[in-house]
């Protein structure tokens, strides 16, 4: 497992870097378009200039949290906009693990490779807790290994890359642990508009000074570069998170915040019902395709992930690089997310082509 | 001395939040307009959506890169684009503290706020040396507090708050200092487009794995709400820095590196001698204007900021507040940039009405 630094970013490259047409499914990116208020925002912004350019709150725009609190109806007081949910994971563990309550961070395996990587930066230790083979989450596990040196327990719902959700009272039982052993569970929501089973549930529901909620709108309005997220928390871990987010960067920057405002304020409920459509038909498409190729697979309940087995073909990175070259399809190694899916290929669902895809791993394992 | 968090964020509220005319010499924020091309790479950048929204490269976009690389002199491999010089620096310096060559940052007194807030947080030792009357740093008086548990040592020229610019022999000797104990000079160059001495040298000037050179365009292109900034540094520091990068924000914000861009390619020099130009003339009205209140001040030869000191009238926040609300003028109080300067009141000249808040403070004290 290569924690320190993600492989996304090398796997991306790589593909890129091929002379052949390669179908790129390595990493989140969303194909399907960001809403049009979102570009009318930013054109918005950028005819005003002055102080309009210069230092936003270091919490972020008033407006904009006002909106996110509308929107989870929280206190606006518990909103801080941060560079992304890359940004609120890392101000809520450093906030777990500063607080002289312990240094372990659970979390579970498969996992997504930043939790492991931002442990390690902030001195923190690496705790696992293995999923079942559909991705489901036991709470009963994560009690079993959590300890009176658990600081954090960090979960993503839905599951990345298992595309697993977990239900109310998986959401309900992780925020008693949490509870239970003076830990924060930070609660990685990002994939929330991409609920596919119904049963997505917020820790937001649980009130407890025990949980914190990250999300972001990189997903839900396909604008994974414009890196505004934000964390939801009890006051008495707000301050401290503020603190940390303005040592480290001072703010979000502004352009991006102020087309994410208006993008929420003018985007229709039809622009994120059609993507889940889109979606849904894409998830369908691919895996009757796996089917016909006899490959294994997950069938994801939220996300737009599949994960997929193939026989005598663990998922390396240098089985994906042979993909990449041989096939024309670009995934991620099962092996960059833990261990529990070495064996395993992760599809990101960001291309109309995910029928050709599959087809082409298809025939690429028929003449192997 | 409040570090955790520094004040500007809750003087500027203040100010914002009197019902008066108050005039606003609070942060360091521009007010002259940014270059006309910003705005337009913001525009087209808006123009294109789809896969010109997603993650850009972790460590910058190429292009961008390779424009601070070929004004810089270094190679394109050196360059990390940043969430501003608050990220830049804290890259730097956790990667000067991560190395197990000490624990101690040394820094000057005053000091930008900023640094003994990152160096807390970063788990690292405050070690102060203060400078002369004048601003001024006596390389031997940081050899003299350097130790072998010195892991870092952070310097900015020109300087905020003294407005002293570095001259070669300084930054030669700061950077053998930092040879001489293992430790890292940072060098925080931000007010690089700032010097009316003609002395500013950067760091850049002594080649060594000794020293990273942090800057950004917040000043220069008068964005200090779109965080965009950069690091410089030899590869052995440019990897962990890159990696650190990613796990605290995956990227820096897209719209922000794509007008910046386009801003430092389309920008006649002329924009930058203007500044420079109306940053002299105000420095010269308000410092005149000071005189006939009888103020003591610092002549600044770099940056926007002038310290001036008041008879029985020290820096704190209180006084700092009694002149927003008595005298219609927001400052920032000495005492929130170290114990050297307590007595003292920081005006930053981004306002075209330096001379009517010199006269107001004249009118203020006389009353007084």
């Amino acid at each position: 497992m290569e924690y320190e630094e993600p492989l996304f970013f090398r796997v991306m490259e790589y593909a890129a870097n091929s002379d052949a047409d390669v179908i790129d499914m390595v990493s989140g990116n969303p194909d399907w378009g960001s809403p049009p208020a979102l570009a009318a925002g930013l054109h918005e912004y950028a005819d005003t200039g002055g102080r309009q350019f210069q230092y936003p709150p270091s919490e972020g725009l008033r407006e904009l949290r006002e909106e996110i609190a509308a929107r989870r109806q929280v206190p606006v007081e518990q909103v801080v906009v941060t560079n992304g949910a890359g940004e609120a994971n890392y101000l809520a563990m450093g906030r777990a693990l500063e607080r002289g309550a312990g240094d372990e961070v659970v979390m579970t395996d498969p996992v997504y490779p930043y939790y492991p990587g931002k442990t390690d930066m902030l001195g923190g230790e690496q705790v696992f807790v293995e999923t079942a083979e559909d991705g489901s989450l036991d709470p009963a596990d994560v009690r079993a290994a959590a300890s009176e040196d658990t600081a954090c327990i960090v979960a993503t719902t839905p599951n990345n890359p298992t595309g697993a959700v977990y239900g109310e009272e998986t959401m309900r039982e992780l925020v008693a642990v949490a509870e239970d052993h003076d830990a924060i569970l930070v609660s990685d929501e990002v994939y929330d508009h991409f609920d596919y089973s119904g049963r997505f549930t917020s820790a937001l529901e649980f009130d407890s000074e025990h949980r914190v909620v990250v999300n972001a709108f990189s997903k839900s309005l396909a604008i994974t570069g414009f890196r505004v997220g934000y964390c939801i928390a009890p006051e008495s871990h707000v301050e401290p998170m503020k603190s940390r987010h303005m040592l480290t960067n001072v703010a979000t920057s502004r352009p991006a915040q102020a087309a994410v405002l208006h993008a929420l304020r003018e985007t229709d409920p039809d622009y994120y019902e059609q993507t889940r459509e889109t979606l849904r038909e894409r998830v369908d498409t691919f895996t009757s395709a796996l089917d016909d190729a006899g490959a294994e697979y997950t069938e994801p309940d939220g996300a737009f992930y599949v994960l997929a087995r193939f026989p005598d073909f663990p998922g390396t990175l240098e089985n994906t690089f042979e993909l990449i070259d041989e096939a024309g399809v670009a995934g991620m190694p099962g092996s960059g997310f833990g261990s529990a899916r070495e064996e395993w290929l992760r599809f990101a669902l960001v291309t109309p082509r995910v029928e050709e895809a599959a087809d082409r791993l298809a025939a690429y394992f028929a003449d192997r």
